[in-house]
């Protein structure tokens, strides 16, 4: 039995954690922490745990707080990260670590999309979190870089254009949109629901901090330094993202061609999902579920291709690939408590 | 391998029924019938269930439908399942009814809210299908008469405070939200989401159906015949009920008495949970799991107790209480695949 | 031109105060204070208002305050108004308070419900601001004390009855669901999006402060002290209440005959529209409007009627009806600026 | 008085119409068809018009149509509206047409996206009614084509930077969602409350009908032949739509040399109103409002600019534009009627 440790249990991550965690027989939450719900059942925080997870939240406490799990996901804002994180490698613990602290291999770059980064010897042995491209190293690596929810999207998406080569990655525009959860549990104005509901618009337009995270890996795939246009935009619903892509195409491809170059590219991978030509994705069919589904179509008239790509921010996008990332890191089926069917309608 | 066909697969019911199963190592979909949709993959009408229901529609052909399953959901509107339900029986099948038709023991009931009955000869062997309440003669039955969703809220809500004698049956009055799932995927314009987003309303006041279900259950549990008022709403969301169920107390309590007598009635329940008073239900804690949750509130103002009772309409309400049924039926353990934690937020 | 000031306008109530002034030829905002938001644009703060209102908001100082308007909306919490608007009526300044101080006749009552009232001399001058009832005296008042958004609802849904004594006023309960702006926009974790969304719960069960509010009314309207049983829900919407009203009726009377008598009690009401017998109110039809829209059902199988009462809890439960208030005390016409067809779908 | 028809008057956009016109002092109407509910009162149909609009449906009939009223809007579907504006403009009425028969001026480019016009002679008559645009032609014109919801928010989002020259056109990208209403209220499932809630989506990608609008007004504007990217998204709310366009600018300015741009270009506009840099639109802030919201941002990693436009797909994008097309046409206040503040929250 894998013991587990959750810092920063009681925001909207943490407690998809639990949940997923609920369903993986190899391993047991041991440890949750919570600054702000310390001694209250997390259950109580979160009612929906009632009868299934019976544990306390309590307040961080580095010294102890190693000895008890085998494997920590810290779930707390970047910057808090990178003075936790560093502790629990040093005594030998393995970490997923979901903030963005971890993510941006050159620490150059981390500081001008965030601030000052105190842990740099770190980022070296951190590897990206994303399954179906680093998969080897995931499985050997004692810190896991969790991927941001937006990239995971959007990586997931042009990832076999780009390695085929078949679009111009400078042209790639990416227009995401997010439910409310990704803001996370806050309490501020702007995610009241009187402020959110029947309401749409975009925010930190040109200016998201997960543009860098992204153009490192679509990077990384053509082999050149690419910048990306990114507009995120807040959705008045609870979860799901849905980012629609715009590349120019370097050749003529139909759309069955296109759909035989995903379908290679993706066909070992449990967790993408290929429309057919024709059909495209929708967050309600991933909801709840570890599921990118994907969905493109190629313009003739205007030479550029369209890709849609669906996930659950909550999961693919946050706890679940966490979670997928822990099996391949303990040697664990890579699908344990993660083969939920979506919940529809 | 307990095989399985659902007669009515398309509806929100039949899909529900058809995720759940997923989690149910013992038995096998093998059979779904769909007249909109025969032909067509189950998952292609529904893209959530893709890459893990392989099954396709097919149109519903009695003579060889019976040999291919052991146990049949028939998921079809009332009226239509009086005809096809004894057709299965006779052939020695096991059916859970999610229909209206076997609910009803008293046929001049049913008639006088439905219409005909032309299988009267089946009431006297179906169970009503509320585990809580009728666990034996449901693990022995051929006929699971599977609850209506308000009635199982209101019940399960209203059964220890029954039970006990400590209401007055006659001043019960019912008021009951229900998520717009609760309408069935049928095409009609009041249901589209422009006629239910941002708005609340009432419907069938003091004439909906499920009435005659609740008044025999309760009726049974203080035998007396009570007659009840039952207002059902439609809320503006998807899935979910909560019902607020008002009676005058013949006895004075404290609410830490009261919770006493639930947490007996209840204890050995694994899908009823309670709220300690003072806290209260509430659907989104039950989203997607087959639990119902539980609380109250003596008013000594008034004399009255307040029950609040939440449950996922698709689930305790429908697909999840059915597969508890077929679990009791065939000898499996109760909560074989109906243990997914609720999905919040 | 009478000149208008809004204590507290960046609220929701203050807000729609604003928005609803813009359509009154006769008044003019002169004076706008908010502490959140002092020196900043009020159309900043909501830019729904750009271009349409150009007020600076401003920090509340009373002495400089009183001579730049002629009548004042308190829109601040209760205890917060108790302190200013003795200030205002002393200089002779108009006020229709928003907050539940000065609603309640009896301080014991309301000290019971709230906290210790501080300007107790006021009451006896203060007019509940029900216009329906209270029209005369409103007209001549100085100081209007703006009724509650859930009372509103339902004095209106139960006046006509209890007024022809035709129901026994001992068994009045009362089912009502609000929409989240009810809350405010005070940012915390229970109204967020994603806490409210696809979800419904009862809240302050038997113990909400509009409790003593529409007992005093009913008592007034049948002669006798009568205690209620009252709860609130919140529904996973913007606007709207509606409240769900049962009493057992001491007389036998037909559909027909109970919307005769609905129809005399409300011909000369402007803002309360009946539905015929077989039709019932939806919060979505009067959205935005200053409406209360109202449905009822005799059963004869259990003796009780069911009254539906549906308004818009910004328009008529608040800032409309204290629009609607205004334009008595000063002279105008009653509909003035509260005209506006409501906004569906 | 000028008397006014609506042909469709029980859509989504009749009953926007019917609501509008209550506010216009000038006009009043007098016809409304609706096959569907002829004999009843639009008022039953839409219970939010009962008690301000107490006209009933009735059939097509032309004959004796045309006589009852001056200005014909009508709300039917593309090729059922050439069917029925001939008639109306041979008798000399003026129509303003809500379809998308009379937008396209090329009838071969209305043919291949469309389907066969019987009515090809009325093409050179019809202007193409945004008022920002072609205020003057339209003031003078019989036959009004008004414009569809998505392209009156991308071509008032562009227009400035086409005629200043200032981007390259063929870079033009445009991903818009919308509310449900744009779907109008047939019965359907896809646009079911469960279907569409919590959920988003794109549909129609590179192959919306509303593409060869666009790009004829575009073309327009910058004097060359252009084709476009336009993908259309579902949003799970009512009312809006937000476009957001990305362009790659031809010479590099500042986002206050935008702005300037911007401000100048519609500086006399009554229903453009422009974000400050760092402030972008929200549909929210334009909900029942004829006002159309644009903000801006330019990205000089990438040297593009995106541009976010924000309408109210019901009002600016349908009949609020068209009640500001009858003004214009009958020489009345351009504003008449369209002045109701945005509804929010």
């Amino acid at each position: 039995m894998i013991r587990i440790g959750i810092v920063g249990a009681s925001g909207y991550t943490g407690v998809e954690l639990a949940r997923l965690l609920c369903s993986c027989p190899d391993v047991k939450l041991k440890v949750a922490t919570s600054r702000q719900y310390k001694g209250k059942k997390l259950a109580d925080v979160y009612p929906s745990l009632a009868g299934m997870v019976d544990i306390v939240c309590e307040d961080l406490q580095m010294e102890k707080l190693a000895e008890r799990a085998d494997l920590f996901f810290t779930a707390v804002p970047h910057q808090t990260a990178m003075a936790i994180v560093p502790d629990l490698l040093r005594v030998g613990k393995k970490v997923v670590d979901l903030s963005a602290d971890f993510r941006i291999h050159d620490a150059a770059v981390y500081e001008k999309w965030y601030q000052k980064h105190t842990a740099q010897e770190y980022l070296a042995k951190a590897i990206y979190g994303l399954p179906e491209l680093h998969r080897q190293q995931i499985a050997a690596a004692q810190l896991v870089a969790n991927p941001g929810c937006y990239p995971t999207s959007v990586i997931l998406g042009v990832a076999p254009l780009l390695q085929a080569g078949v679009v111009e990655p400078e042209t790639l525009i990416v227009d995401s949109k997010s439910g409310a959860s990704g803001a996370g549990r806050l309490a501020q104005t702007g995610t009241l629901f009187c402020e959110v509901t029947e309401g749409f618009k975009a925010y930190k337009v040109a200016a998201h901090r997960h543009t860098p995270e992204m153009e490192q890996e679509i990077s990384a795939l053509c082999n050149k330094s690419v910048a990306i246009s990114f507009t995120p935009h807040l959705l008045p619903m609870s979860r799901g993202i849905l980012s629609t892509i715009y590349a120019t195409m370097s050749k003529s491809m139909t759309d069955d061609e296109v759909y035989e170059l995903y379908r290679n590219f993706y066909k070992n991978e449990p967790f993408v999902r290929l429309c057919e030509p024709g059909a495209f994705p929708a967050t309600q069919f991933v909801r709840g579920s570890n599921y990118c589904d994907l969905g493109f179509k190629f313009d003739s008239r205007t030479g550029r291709i369209v890709v849609l790509a669906a996930i659950d921010n909550l999961v693919k996008g946050a706890a679940g690939q966490a979670v997928q990332n822990m099996n391949l890191m303990c040697g664990l089926p890579e699908t344990r408590g993660l083969l939920g069917v979506p919940l529809f309608p």
